[in-house]
């Protein structure tokens, strides 16, 4: 099947081709850049020497399948004579994952390019919705951050042991503001430093309420959800609080016990999500396409804590995308993705 | 003034040299150690070379006050007889922090090796107890995850406007696991990962507890606090949240306006701990003695988040040490310690 | 072909894992630990979850192949009764490199285990005695820092352009030093430092003089090599200085051209190790097997300046030992080394 | 005594700042900016709180002596008014620190905008030429690499025991190459990554020549100098090789010896350059204006290996600029540089 990756030369873009490389099924037809359009792969990403080719302005070559990760509203645009052809397609982008086109205005503070494919388009989360990704041809794929909030939250939303009063302490690598050259991401200001931010909200909210909102049936989901730079390049790992609601579950540690029953349950034969029980390490995902989500209960407070991880750039971004496309494909859903974590 | 630091050669005690070797007031007369004693301090730590001096297994000269910073139950033995004595002591370890004496059995699983001193012995915040220190000779210093959590929350319990329904979500750089070898701290292990620890509970928990509890008048504080460790070395950064009291303040911008004066005046006047208007880094710390601690409302939840950074070494372990020590003294509180933060 | 890994437990072992698990032509059979013995490897290395299985104290199964990465003399010693069976083995340790015994002893403070097995036993480096190792049942394989340095003169002298007078100034992240507990290696020392170590000789030494001295055909090569520490976890990097022999090559951007060309001719066809024309970042070759090397001549003072870049627990360890257990079997030389570089 | 800081906004203008705030001789009275002006000092540096000021285009006010940390050419183009005022400066770019004005031409791609000065001008190494530096109105700052480097090296060619034939590899944190906003300086790209960079050669090479060789009596020192990026912000290390004239010490550990008294002898009295017995780290110096220089000899090579470490952002920038102004105008040298470094 040949492929196409618009945008190859942010972090994404480049995982996608990292991965795609290697995968059995695929051919890599064309890679598109802005300002890097001309230049050689090899040239500019030693570490993809082997699958050098030409960085393209456009995806001119027909192919089969097309990955965009662009920013957001760029990438719609970029997309859309794709969809149009009838070409299966992957958005890295937040373009097509709100249901809600207010709420992506309102987040996003522009009008959506393309509303007209919102209904085909389904939210890239294969644990919720690989049914219905099955059967489309327009996937959004998910934020990094609501990957990891909304696998570490939807057992215990699905099984209704939780208010729906919910703080998602999310810490991310630096990889996760993208391949841009500013001053706040420059290594002095970020190495041995810690912050958080985006304190008034940040964009991946409503993406977090639309997938736990939806799925317990009301909307009052009273979500905090606060983002935080740790000073690593890859991973995040999500700190997920809620109060279990009373005589839901047994006291003590048989509730416990409980809560890890529902999550086993939940994610039994996930091929990437596993429920685990030692408290998990961002490392433990480092560039392979594993979340591992660890519940337990602070039995002093009587709240659910569920800690989550992955590597925001695979399983929060292009490990995903693939995962995805073999799913709307008919591949083996790893297939391309059996590379374990990197570890130390 | 002489001065003794009992074990020298763990983190918070090489930062009680450098700090005291500087003090204006006071000439280091000892330091001690246990598998270092009979080496040099400049030998063993050469960035102290200008304060060298032989590493003694006891403090034999006459000392009019004392530091210790063993571990606990180690640290209340050798300070005994220096108590006994009347010389003024602050104890860097967990030792004379707790008033209930079974929650220091509980978490730290010994009997107290001295409770006749607890009476005598005063919880060492001056930004809460400066009248109590000024008049002790005894003070326990607190632990570093309660120092920043205790000062990010203290404004907002004291004026009453939170439910007592507390989670603390904090991140500590490794020095604040101290000078030890084992490969949970080696480089390789920490470097570029990010892990949530102690999901039983921790330590710290009873001090914040128990500065929180009783400074609300009840004992009910549901807290969760969860520890987490981030690949730096220095710096503390707490998340705190909390609901807002239905009513309590005004809704909207109004209400962060309000929590942010209630922050404001509660702590000016203070040398060290500050109110700020924009989200604090770790690094706008490192190094000295601050405490900043930014306040705000999700106003999508009605929550309360308070961010709190400091130096783990410093305001948390040392530098709050030499705090106290100034102010059971009468020095100028801001002695010793005007260094500014080491940015970038 | 059922391999067995002896001491899976260190970093070494844990790539030898982590690679072989994804080896087409390998089952892994048996797995050893001292300490670890009985404990389960996913367990303890949670990324290797999916190539789980029960860490034995001694491998009993039958094995066709068995690779040791115990230190060294403790692996000579266990891996001699597989010697001495025929099965063919991978010495990850420093014990069937030297083909000097008195170097042997002189570096590593101990009379060697089993002296006979020297004759058979190959340096596992293929691009320079890739058709002995094709040949024999055992191989010492390459130590880190000599990987590098030797890849990266090994054109230079084989092309006999430099004079025998080299400075080998070498750079290593912390997962050099393994998976231990020890102050020097805690975080928080090494973070944010660079030191020099060894400056009295590392052991790599004889190496280096073993196979470039050789190669020259004289013994007087007057190397020295001094190596330090990085604070990153994986990845070598060797800047490599010798004067350039008079005459031996053109001047000025000439002479840049024809060492350029020198490297590449050598270096034509092999699989792993690449003379490449811009300078290399360790980070290129993160998790894979990839060695690249950048000559070139500061015209200035009329030297050769080779760069290389290797990943330390790959090509500096694990994946060469599966490379020479490929050449060694007639396997595809670069079976279960295809993975690419993880960037960033 | 009054001082303007030209250009406060870059990480040696921020440095100028945090040392001269706590100097007792002096008042800081104008700090500059460019893009940056108009706002708050402490509102861009929260670290600097307490030095708060406005950040202006020029500085209007009178002062008594003048900082700049300018980039090159623009930094003598605005020092040109106090200098014809009487003004005394230190300048911390690279516009006098250079005599042969066709080097600087070569090195920096345009004419000195000032050459009337050079002859005024004195290099900032208080090591090699303090009575200069106090009778002089202007000095040069020294680059950060030839501080490290000449001081490293000037004992050994002071005298005579090595020939001049050096190779001086050099690494350096992150915060050298400024505070600015780039894809290369992105911390995903440096984190866990370690490169040689400018091959070519590097802006500082000259300086290094000027001092060696002009302290040699000729000029014909044969110096490669090799630049690499560490993955830390500060600190620089450089090790230093260069063969030991024949006879010029004793054999063995004599010549050792011999080395070790001529450095110390060479260093004694001074306030910051110290000769020490063990290997430095850059973390030694973290913060202060140290400079340790340790030098031995490869005894098999017979080559001398000189190690220096310094914090390049302030014995390699601001604290000497400020170790400069002390001697420039008669304060104790030390004057507010006695801070201890920070570490861990």
């Amino acid at each position: 099947m040949k492929v196409g990756i618009i945008n190859v030369t942010g972090y994404a873009g480049m995982e996608l081709a990292r991965i795609l490389h290697r995968h059995p099924e695929v051919e890599i037809a064309a890679v598109t850049g802005r300002s890097a359009a001309g230049r050689r792969l090899a040239e500019m990403f030693p570490h993809l020497e082997s699958c050098d080719m030409e960085i393209t302005p456009e995806i001119t070559e027909s192919v089969d399948f097309v990955f965009s990760a662009l920013p957001h509203a760029a990438s719609a645009e970029k997309l859309e004579p794709f969809i149009e052809q009838g070409v299966k397609a992957v958005d890295i982008s937040a373009d097509f994952r709100l249901k809600n086109l207010d709420d992506y205005s309102y987040w996003y503070k522009i009008d959506h390019p393309c509303p007209q494919y919102m209904e085909t388009a389904v939210y890239g989360l294969p644990e919720l919705h690989r049914d219905e990704i099955a059967q489309t041809s327009l996937v959004g794929n998910p934020g990094c951050y609501p990957s990891a909030a909304v696998l570490a939250l939807a057992p215990a939303v699905a099984a209704g042991i939780i208010e729906p009063d919910v703080v998602v302490d999310a810490k991310s690598g630096v990889s996760g503001a993208g391949r841009g050259g500013s001053v706040d991401l420059n290594f002095s200001e970020v190495n041995e430093n810690f912050k958080a931010y985006a304190l008034d909200g940040h964009r991946h909210h409503p993406e977090i309420i639309q997938e736990l909102g939806s799925m317990d049936g009301d909307d009052d989901l009273r979500l905090t959800f606060l983002t935080h730079l740790v000073p690593m390049t890859r991973g995040i790992l999500v700190s997920c609080y809620a109060p279990i609601k009373d005589g839901a579950i047994p006291d003590g540690e048989a509730g416990r016990e409980r809560v890890r029953e529902i999550y086993e349950d939940y994610y039994a034969g996930e091929p990437f999500t596993k429920a685990v029980s030692a408290p998990p390490q961002t490392k433990h995902t480092s560039g392979n396409n594993d979340c591992v989500v660890y519940p337990t209960i602070d039995l002093r407070a009587n709240r659910l804590m569920a800690i989550a991880c992955l590597d925001n750039l695979v399983k929060g971004a292009a490990g995903s995308g693939v995962q995805n496309m073999n799913v709307m494909c008919g591949f083996d859903e790893t297939a391309g993705l059996e590379q374990l974590a990197l570890y130390p």
